[in-house]
């Protein structure tokens, strides 16, 4: 798979790269971001995933996610992909919304025109792109986690409760935990995947564990005051659905903290740590 | 003097705040940011300034420097000004040329037409923003350093030099160490004070050691893959007036490193822990 390299800078001894490709799945050139911190020659280095929210690409978080320190510490590689297709030909919300269409994916493959033939960001991000990953860079694909922020977050723990074998931990940053039972998640769901809502539950995490997906245990980080945090993200949807599965689920609720990067980086090197001590078991 | 406010937010503990001035210095709105780590009530904290390069404003280093983390270890105001007046009015480079006008206000009061009515960013940043911040935030004004990088390591070391018993601590990322001798600062000096080059000699860190300006310690990290640093940077030029005047010059020629955030923020951690330190010095 041929791959593009936008830019590397060296950071925190490692390298930060942004790289673009021609993507089979989503029939588009993807852009994406990843930082390699310093190893040995030779070395292969677990994966963190880092899944954006609504209107980001990759550079969100690669700019404002203060992830590098506690990455170069650890050893660990950070993939950020973006949040949808782009480019010619791409639909998008017929009004240019922002929580709909270009940077609002939500990580499924669409089944409604016009979606269909690119918003396939489930297999870009599950398939396509950790290909890519394995081929590409020094990584040890036997050592994944991943996480994600709001839109991301509903990402990393559908995709997480989806593929547990591949996943050794999961977290996130005010996630959208039930996106069948919220503005957000309705409104994309139905436009992706069709008003048939069984067909949703496989892209909701409360869903999801209710039908019997299965991890561990969740580290989720949420601000008080978040503005999307009563209508649109309601964590104490998956406080009651990991309490009955028994899931392990740490929700801190943080005081004054909001949905932006100010609260995400404050908190990043917490899940990086909680992430790198699961990744370092080693296991049979 | 009043103060509007754009945006607060909460991080690491204390507050990011984004505010806007009327300036009478610069006779225009101002921006600027300013991170207030968690204090107890009526305490008064030390103040770092950062000043920031080309083409930037006070969003740069606020959104990628990665300072909060310290900030609040250590106790420490942030304080990030624009680069230059901004708004209806306010002069251009005729071309729009990134290193001259708009976002390249270099840290000095114009004497030239038509700069002169609004590039005012000496007298804004060394006296009427420092007043504002004293009356507005939390802040121990005699307990202040500065900091900045490229442009704003140039203003950083001028103004360092300028008032060496306002600023317990002077460091810079990649620096204009001696605009008089190079491109960027050879066109902002004329352009804005004129051919004299006797009126440069203020703006120029190099000429300012050289006519007695003295600080005890500087501490200078300069990438070695910076793409400015043979034309434009020339580190070792303050090497040789620190030699022979007798400053302790700490240089670090980071190997691979270039001249964006990536560089900055690895080595952010390092500047505030040395402000930091030579903050924290009781003083009779």
């Amino acid at each position: 798979m041929a791959l593009e390299k936008i830019t590397t800078s060296r950071s925190f001894g490692g390298v930060q790269g942004v790289y673009k490709h021609a993507s089979a799945a989503t029939g588009t050139d993807m852009s994406f971001s990843v930082y390699v911190p310093e190893h040995e020659a030779g070395a292969r280095l677990p994966v963190v995933w880092y899944l954006s929210g609504l209107t980001c690409t990759h550079a969100n978080v690669t700019e404002k996610g203060e992830f590098r320190r506690v990455c170069a510490e650890r050893g660990l590689i950070f993939v950020a992909p973006d949040t949808s297709p782009r480019g010619e030909g791409v639909a998008d919300d017929a009004a240019g919304a922002y929580d709909f269409g270009l940077g609002a994916g939500f990580y499924v493959d669409a089944t409604q025109e016009p979606f269909v033939p690119h918003y396939r960001m489930w297999t870009y991000v599950t398939q396509e792109l950790p290909a890519l990953i394995a081929e590409q860079f020094p990584a040890d694909m036997d050592r994944q986690s991943i996480m994600g922020h709001s839109m991301g977050g509903h990402g990393a723990l559908t995709i997480g409760l989806s593929f547990p074998d591949r996943f050794r931990a999961v977290s996130a940053f005010s996630p959208i935990v039930a996106p069948s039972q919220v503005p957000w998640g309705q409104r994309a769901l139905a436009g992706y995947l069709g008003d048939a809502v069984a067909a949703w539950r496989k892209h909701d995490a409360v869903a999801l564990i209710e039908d019997g997906a299965r991890v561990t245990d969740l580290l989720i980080d949420q601000g008080e005051a978040d503005t999307f945090l009563t209508e649109q993200l309601r964590p104490h949807l998956l406080e009651e659905a990991c309490a009955a599965a028994g899931i392990l689920l740490t929700l801190r609720l943080q005081p004054g903290y909001d949905h932006s990067y100010y609260f995400i980086s404050t908190f990043m090197a917490d899940h990086l740590r909680w992430h790198a001590d699961r990744l370092a078991i080693q296991k049979g």
